[in-house]
C-alpha cells in the first residue's frame, strides 16, 4: 500500500512495546495462575491508574481525570475547538480475570496514540484513549458504570453513592483516586462532546480463531432478555410414588429444556440459548423434586428474531409442565445495539487497506461502546483470544494479534480525525 | 363370615383405642404443624417407650428390651418353648415426620393382641410386638439398625459404637433407656427363634387410595440402586461461545436424563426413576455450566427387569455426552426382597375371610421387614395413608383403615400362630 497517513499510523505500531504494557499493567494485582485481580477503584487499579498516566506522560500527553473516575490520555489536534476522536476500554477485572479483558483496548489505544505520534501525523480533531471507570460491575454494581455516567444513562450523584460489598461508595473510592493524583486532583466534568468511538478488545469467544480472521469488525452487540422459569411440582417419595402419579419438578423442566433446545434451533448458530443455573428442591437423592428453579440467557443480534425466540419460551414451557406449576419472570431486557455505518466502515476500510484477514461479527458481551453508541458514531475492533476463554485467568491473545488490532486502531483513528 | 378365631380376634379390635393411642404417642416429640420428631433413643423415644410399657402392662403382657434397644411386649402362647410369632415396626421419625410411619405398625401390633386378649382366644405360640430401634437412620446411620443387629446382618459392636452427629453413641444413648426401664434394666440378648414376622405399616404411597382398596398385602420389597451420574464440560461466556462451539454440561445432562426417560419407560408404571438431586457448576446465569451431577434412583421389584434397566444407564449417558465427559458411580445396590408365600398368603386369607378390600403391591421403601426376611417367613400388611404423603408433617390416615389394617393383622397372627 502507498505510504497513507493510515499505514504510517499502522506502521509505527510497536508489537513489543505494546505487549511490554500489556505485560506490566498485568502486574497490577498480579494472581498466582497468570490472571488479574484488579477490582475498581482498588489499590491495584489506582496503582494501574498511576502507570497509565506515567507513560502518557513520558509522551507529552495531557491526562486528567473526570468526577466518575474516568481516566482520559489525550494528543491534540490541529483544530483546538473540535471534539475529540475517543478511544480506549477499561482498567479493572474480573476477582479472577484475565490479562486482557479491558486492558488491552486502554493499551492498544496508548500504543496507537504514541504511534501516531511518533510518526508525526498531525490530525485535525483531538485524540483522546479512555478508561472507563468500573465496567465489570465486580466491585460496584452495576458494571459499564463510568461511561453510563459519561453518557447521561445514569445520574452522577446515583453512581457516587453506589456502595461495594463492605460498604465503601464510589464518592469515597475516588477520593483515594484524587490524593493518588495528587497535582491533577481536580475532576473534570463527567461527558463531552465526542466525534467518534472505536473501542479494541478481545472476542472473548472462538470465532475469530475458528474463522482464522486477525480482525472481527464488530457491527453491534448483541440483545440480550434474561428469565427465570420457577417449574412447582410436588415432592413425593422415590420409592413408593408411581411415576404417573408424580409432579416431578425436575422432569417437566428437563421436558421444558429439552423443547426449547428444538424450538429455538438456529441452523446459523447466531442464537446464545443458556441455562446456567438449575437450582432443585429438596435436592435429595430418593425425593422427587417438589421445586426446579432454572435461568434462560437468551441473546441475539437481531432484534426481532431475538423477540421472537423470547415469545416461545413460556408457552414451551407451558406444553412441557406434566402437571406441575410454571411461571416465567423476564429478569432483564438489552435491546440490540446496531453501530451503525461511520466506525464499522471506517474499521472494514482500515483492515482492509492494510491487508489484515477480517470479518464482521456482533458481540456476544457488553462494552462501554453500549453507552457510547447514540451518543456518537461507535464501533469495536475484535482480535482473537485464545480458545475464547475469557472471564478466566488463563486468558491469552499472541503479541502479533495485539499489534495487529493496534494497527487498525490507529489506522482507524487517522481515518476518523479527518472527518 | 362364622366366627372362627380369626373373625373374633379382628371384631374385638377397637377403632377408637387403636386411634387414642395413635394420637397419645404423637404427643411424644409432637411438631406444631401436626407431625413428630422423635429420632431413635431420644428423650421423646424414650418417653413413647414408657407409654408403650404402660399400656402393655395394664393389659398384664410382659416387655423386656434388648441390647440394641428393640422394646418387645409379650402375650404367652399353651406351648411355653414355642417360638413367637412376632409383629411389629418402629417409634422413631424423620425430624419432620408424621404420626403413623412406624408408631401404626407398632399400635397396631398392641391393638391386635389386646384385641386377641379380649377375645379369650389362647394361641399355641407367644404373641410378641416389636418397636424396633433406629429404623429411620435420621439420627445414627445407617437405618433398619435394630432389626439387623436382631437378624445379625450388623454386629452388635458395631451398632453401639455407632455416634449421631453429636458423637453420642448408640450405646450411651441405651444407658439413658436402662436407666428409664428401671426394674427391667437388663438388657436381654438380640435375636432368638421367630416363628414367622407379619408388619404393619401405612403405604407411602398412593396405589392403594387410588384403587380404592383398605389393605396391600405386601409381596415383597422391591429393588433399588443409586447412581451418581457427572457430567463434566466446560466453562464458557454465555455471551460469546457459539452453541456449537460448547462443551455445556446441563444441556448434556438434559439430554441424558430425557432419553433415559423414554428408555426406562415401563407400560406397567412400576419402575421407580427419579432424579432427585442436580447440581450444576458454576451456577451463574450467564456462564455456560462446567459441571453438572445428578443422582438416579432406579427401583423394580423384579430382580432381572431392575438389572436389565440399570444396565441400561451408562450406555445412555455417554451416547449424550455431546463432547462432555461422563461418569456412572453406582453408590447403592440393593436386591428385591421377595417375602414368599407362607405371611403373603395368611394376609391374604385373612383379608379375604373379613371381607376388606385388598390388593398385592409390592413396597416401594425400605422396612424392618426386609432385614426379618430369610430369618422367617416375613410378611406386611399396608393401609391407605392419604394423598400417599409420608415423611412429611402431613402424613394421614383414617381412623377406619387403622382400624381395619389391625382387624387384618389380628385375623393373620391368630392364622400365623396355629400353624
Amino acid at each position: 500500500m502507498t505510504e497513507t497517513p493510515m499505514a504510517m499510523a499502522a506502521g509505527a505500531v510497536s508489537r513489543d512495546r505494546l505487549w511490554d504494557s500489556l505485560m506490566t499493567m498485568a502486574t497490577f494485582g498480579a494472581l498466582p495462575k497468570g490472571g488479574v485481580n484488579r477490582l475498581a477503584l482498588s489499590a491495584e487499579d489506582i496503582a494501574a491508574r498511576g502507570q497509565m498516566r506515567r507513560w502518557a506522560a513520558a509522551h507529552g500527553f495531557a491526562d486528567r481525570t473526570d468526577e466518575i473516575g474516568n481516566l482520559f490520555v489525550r494528543r491534540d489536534g490541529t483544530e483546538p475547538g473540535a471534539a475529540p476522536v475517543l478511544t480506549g476500554s477499561h482498567l479493572d477485572t474480573q476477582p479472577k480475570g484475565g490479562k486482557f479483558d479491558g486492558a488491552y483496548g486502554v493499551l492498544a489505544g496508548l500504543e496507537a496514540l504514541i504511534a501516531i505520534h511518533e510518526a508525526d501525523i498531525e490530525t485535525r480533531r483531538p485524540l483522546e484513549v479512555v478508561a472507563w471507570m468500573n465496567e465489570e460491575g465486580s466491585r460496584f454494581r452495576p458494571g459499564v458504570m463510568g461511561s453510563a455516567v459519561f453518557a447521561g444513562k445514569m445520574a452522577l450523584a446515583d453512581a457516587l453513592a453506589t456502595a461495594d460489598g463492605d460498604g465503601v461508595t464510589v464518592a469515597a473510592a475516588l477520593d483515594e483516586v484524587k490524593s493518588a493524583n495528587g497535582d491533577s486532583a481536580v475532576l473534570s466534568p463527567a461527558g463531552f462532546p465526542v466525534a467518534a468511538y472505536v473501542e479494541a478488545h478481545i472476542e472473548q469467544g472462538p470465532v475469530l480463531e475458528a474463522e482464522r480472521k486477525t480482525i472481527g469488525v464488530v457491527t453491534g452487540i448483541q440483545g440480550i432478555k434474561w428469565f427465570d422459569v420457577q417449574v412447582t411440582g410436588r415432592e413425593d417419595h422415590a420409592g413408593t410414588t408411581p411415576l404417573s402419579a408424580r409432579k416431578d419438578a425436575l422432569k417437566a423442566a428437563v421436558a421444558m429444556i429439552a423443547s426449547l433446545e428444538m424450538e429455538l434451533g438456529d441452523p446459523d448458530d447466531r442464537l446464545r440459548f443458556t441455562v446456567g443455573r438449575f437450582d432443585t428442591l429438596p435436592g435429595s437423592p430418593s425425593t422427587v423434586p417438589g421445586a426446579v428453579l432454572f435461568t434462560i440467557d437468551l441473546r441475539h443480534p437481531d432484534a426481532a428474531t431475538l423477540n421472537r425466540m423470547a415469545d416461545l419460551i413460556e408457552p414451551v414451557c407451558r406444553s412441557n409442565r406434566r402437571g406441575c406449576a410454571v411461571t416465567v419472570t423476564q429478569t432483564m431486557d438489552a435491546a440490540p445495539t446496531d453501530f451503525g455505518p461511520p466506525v464499522v466502515d471506517a474499521v472494514r476500510r482500515a483492515a482492509a487497506a492494510l491487508e489484515i484477514p477480517a470479518m464482521e461479527l456482533p458481540s456476544g458481551a457488553g462494552h462501554d461502546a453500549m453507552n457510547l453508541n447514540g451518543l456518537c458514531p461507535t464501533g469495536m475492533i475484535f482480535i482473537p483470544c485464545e480458545g475464547g476463554v475469557s472471564h478466566n485467568e488463563a486468558e491469552n491473545a499472541t503479541p502479533e494479534d495485539c499489534a495487529a488490532g493496534a494497527g487498525v486502531l490507529a489506522a482507524t483513528l487517522v481515518d476518523l480525525t479527518s472527518r
